[in-house]
């Protein structure tokens, strides 16, 4: 029916992708490749195996990986350096671990000769473009298979009945219903779409929430928390290196418990429409806090302020799906490069829902000098009357126009 | 001495202000005239007449005026419709009311035939530059006397020496040392700076902050808000219609009740230094947060975008002191034009230092299509195979490169 | 077939869309009614309504318009308020007429009860993408039947053969082969692609060019152009007061003869590949010039940097097909708030191929202010002393830093 | 008189520089280091080291280098990297060469032991904030010693005065009035400012031009000139490989020969007010259309619109003065790692003024690809159907709002 072969699916073990893995086999007569990766979505993966090698997977085109390192290395941390935050708000918690899952999935059509990918993503969303974008940036010769662009299994409905047709077992929870959220989670977030939430006037449910306490049960102490940073990364809490993998996990247990995190919003979709989403990101939140909180004493005005600048379209390219095109690349050229000096630590206390810097320093790279800053008598460090002439230059082009405006 | 013959001076009542009358009437051997505004700071204003009075000020040339409407109509309200944040945090709480001093003293200087103003901002700070960018554009003749550039009575000691020897009362917080701060307040906000802030390492007290309570004393039960916009600006509470400057004091109210609005930054001056600043903005923390709110919803995807690219850039001409400069002033209707759809009400819940948005809709001016995001059945609304082209064209230019390279 | 019962067609009277005008008849079995425009390009259009009839069109279903004024006025002025240059060469020639076929397609649908329009651009393209976006942005309900993505028809020798099969009368240019060349013609530029073109290595043969001679050929002796500006528009040639169109097609006279506004250039295109086209825009080349030169004595400097800073977006806008979107229309707001000054008078002269500017003034609005500028004494107007105070406090972050540095 | 006992001053040898050496010596009563630079300004620089000597200035502290290769290598081809060019036209000749005035002064101060440096700029021009910026950058306790700020010789009569008095020889051009122009020249440029110039509304003379002859005057035979670049600089010319500083220097000869890159312009200088200024750039004109055609092959879209986006603003940098701040040096990050592969070559054709690009190409980083953008069959390279769902998807959003609109 074509000339695929073998495709690799990006493969959860749940129903989507379970029927997506039977379709694959029927309707291209080709052989699957599952990839199950583990970037701190929080479920065991055994299971995935388990569930491919019932469904006729072959042992060696199995693959489990465990990317939660290189995730938050490569690509969490990198995004973080810009203070990146999409329309004001969102942490894009989904977007970057997209262009991970397509890196890896050419990485293994390429080891097991696949001519195709295939994922469980719908035609409505971001994470189709992501996925794809990052595909055919990496491998210009690869084929796609999007299942929900292509079947007509178009409601929850006909998915089941085409499971129970061919085997696939459906759990208890999908046959009442299933969650009311489409949600997905990885080690910076866990975010919930759809249903209750399709109308934007209406408050989400308090039981959605999975990752953080309402700020009200939140604990009535405050904690402080020392960060460390290394070229603009966070190396160290409280004193105690960690890796990349490891800070983000230990922040989301900190933000998550103090109730940080939660964001409802509306977005605009890459395709075209609004949607409204819900997020809980504890320690990208605290991250984003306390990043700035170093910069702002570490980074030059001038280059803060391009950094400024540009964010909001780094922010795009990412959520976009651009992670892995020229113009994001050369772009975290830049970034990276204003990294250098983005030494030093953060204090943050963390109270029910509230990220709150109260100190921060550079032993090495601090741009804050208390001696010209100073009310107090400041010994000459800087001279009160330059002002004058920095003022009568930077108003001379409005005091010729405000001439030219009065006669 | 020279050819000033008559000083609007912009005149607090207090201490250093009260010199500098003096100072201008010794130095200059000129009428003072004195102007003092309401906008919002919390203080009675007739102290300063009579102070004024029994310095010589003649009552013809004693201006208080009340600008609170004004300020929050003109100035806060047109500066939210950008979302308006300086490097990601600061709210420009003192900035936005610098260019309504300067107008008013350029107005009075008008009035009153006066060839200078003066003011009471050091040589060290923005705002010298924010009255003095102000006037010289409205007013590209006038004289600005800044005697803390002229000056030496550079310490707290030499000031309280020349008060006293002119007979200046000296409240008795001055003579213990005044206050360790250095404030400034008006319907936005109330800034601190200086003595125990100069560590940027070390947390500030917690008998600084004025307006607001610590979260950790806010009241225990959450308060829900409804805010209705009309063109991008709060025009009714809970359902109440109100002015501009009712909604602001009362959103000030509601906010420091809950302990909103507080801030601890390090910023970039545009006199070169960073300075440690902390600040109050319960009202304006509200706004932003509900202004961004209805925004996702009336804005269209690429005229969001277009403002959250030029927010930045607009955020430092008024931190920078160009509110009265053309390139501003054009900024303005773009950001006003986008503003006609920006209509409809938000919902927000108010806990602990919380502003946390939990609903938004627009009878009127909704993009939000739920026939086009759902993840039910569309009815046909949208075709996910369009999808597929979309993809296809947009990876088009990534897969020519990647063909490329890897020849 | 379709519930399409009437397609407005944008008819040349050519080839290509004669052949549409049949397919539609047949493939859609609809009403077709004929849009002819008048956009400068040149031709005949009588003989499109010949056509038209022959091919069993009502008369009252035939439109043939003369929008010179209105292309001019409207959708190349504005643009070139702006200084439009896309990818840093092309004046957006094709571009700009796009957006108005679109609308008057869309206003002839609206008038003939029509559900559908439809156009002859191909699926590689721009300008399929720029007639749609227009039309789905003035009527959302709009069908596009864009029959080069639909039909068989992909090569000259099968669009020929369904003509001759129905009886569409061929040229005798077509049976030798047609032009060399993919031509787009209107009031601001002539365009040139494909065929010889294809290879970006290989020089565009001179016997191309229809609408400039060579500057080998052109006149030897220069001529002088006075050029007086209104608001950012040409109002008046040599003292001359004319309309938009008028002075357009002057200007395209006038630059022609002197073998300016070639260019040859590989250009991105929205839907993803580079492709060479080569251009004659002799008017627009002689007022983005005169534009820029008249700007530059009645412009702010930071109005024209920020214009300058936005102009790559506005032209990809443009360039893209988003004249009618709300991102468009709100940044001209911008644009056009920044030409009210934008008054006064250009001289240039014209010289085998050169648009050299020799003079510029404005009664009204110059900024330029020859007692400030001048090397010679300049009585007061500028204190050179203010200029040290302007440098060290730009230069305070420089030194704060390479002290840090040299610690 | 001060704490200065060694100055490094920027000599070249003229009267201005000689009077400055003088009063510096009488003034300062410091010890003198003259610094003479070869830019490529096209005088000998030996006389320097005669009058220098004749000042009293000691050999050793005489410092005479020939700074092109660096010059154009450090400084020229990485500012054409960025295709740069201020408010639409200017090139930047002056401004680039100010930087590495400033690096060797502040190197040389080092070398020397002194505590300041000095130049001839006055306190009118842009040239004093790039010399001091750059200075201040590389050396924060460095003294400037800017003569035309300080001394009271501002008139042209009171200089040779000064000089007569002082024994300074004054030649007979000086006498009789000087130049009419203040000029300034190195390998990329000359430029002319004053005097004829201060009315911007009249012509230039043509006798100013010194670098180029009239388009008028140029041969009238073209000539055809093959540029080769690798990562974005030129490395060849007509196939013979040539050092950066050789490479301009024939480019140079090539321009003025054929009457190219003359530009009459009003430009925003950064202290405030609008000048006149007249450029020579017959080298840089070439390059810089040569390299937009280089780029326009090898770059993809969307960071050649990056590129585009921020070079105004690159630009600014420069003129401005901050080639040494961190703003600069970060963005230079971001311009170089786009041009790894802007490699191949580029054909021009030069005539009377005109640098027409007629050809080019890249054997290894070519994103031309004619199997795509031809009008021919493509073979399937490309589907046009795609563009249906690429159009539908990005005018989604402008039907949802058209749809509410139409409501």
């Amino acid at each position: 029916m074509s000339d695929i072969k073998k495709a690799v699916l990006a493969y959860s073990g749940g129903l989507d992708t379970s029927v997506i893995l039977k379709w694959l086999q029927d309707t291209y007569q080709c052989e699957v490749v599952t990839f199950t990766a583990d970037v701190g979505q929080g479920e065991e993966l055994e299971p995935a195996r388990a569930k491919a090698l019932k469904m006729g997977i072959t042992p060696e085109n199995i693959y489990i990986d465990d990317l939660r390192e290189e995730f938050v290395r490569d690509f969490v941390f990198p995004m973080f350096r810009a203070n990146t935050v999409y329309e004001g708000e969102y942490l894009l918690g989904t977007s970057i671990a997209r262009p991970l899952i397509a890196k890896r999935l050419i990485e293994i059509a390429s080891m097991t000769g696949a001519q195709a990918i295939s994922h469980g993503a719908t035609g409505k969303g971001n994470d189709q473009v992501r996925f794809e974008l990052g595909a055919y940036a990496l491998n210009p010769n690869i084929k796609v298979i999007a299942p929900w662009r292509e079947w007509d299994l178009l409601s929850r409905e006909k998915l089941m009945a085409y499971a129970e047709k061919h085997g696939i077992p459906v759990e208890m929870k999908h046959k009442q219903g299933g969650s009311p959220y489409s949600m997905d989670a990885n080690l910076l977030h866990i975010s919930y779409e759809g249903r209750h939430l399709e109308d934007p006037a209406a408050e989400a449910e308090d039981s959605m929430w999975r990752w953080t306490v309402s700020p009200e049960v939140a604990p009535d102490a405050a904690e402080y928390l020392d960060l460390e940073f290394k070229n603009g990364d966070i190396v160290a809490l409280n004193g105690t290196a960690m890796s990349p993998a490891t800070i983000l996990a230990k922040l989301n247990e900190l933000g998550g418990r103090h109730g940080i995190g939660r964001l409802d919003l509306v977005e605009n979709r890459y395709v075209g429409m609004k949607s409204r989403g819900c997020y809980e990101t504890p320690g990208g939140t605290i991250m984003l806090k306390a990043h700035r909180a170093i910069e702002s004493i570490t980074l030059d005005r001038e280059v803060a302020h391009l950094k400024d600048d540009l964010m909001p379209r780094y922010a795009s390219m990412i959520y976009n799906g651009y992670w892995w095109a020229p113009e994001r690349l050369v772009l975290q050229t830049l970034i990276d490069a204003t990294q250098k000096t983005v030494n030093g630590w953060v204090r943050v206390k963390l109270y029910k829902g509230n990220v709150i810097v109260v100190g921060r320093d550079s032993k090495t790279d601090s741009l804050f000098d208390p001696t010209i800053a100073t009310f107090e008598d400041d010994k000459g460090a800087y001279d009160q009357k330059d002002a004058a002439g920095f003022i009568k230059l930077n108003a001379l082009r409005l005091r010729i126009a405000a001439k030219l405006h009065s006669k």
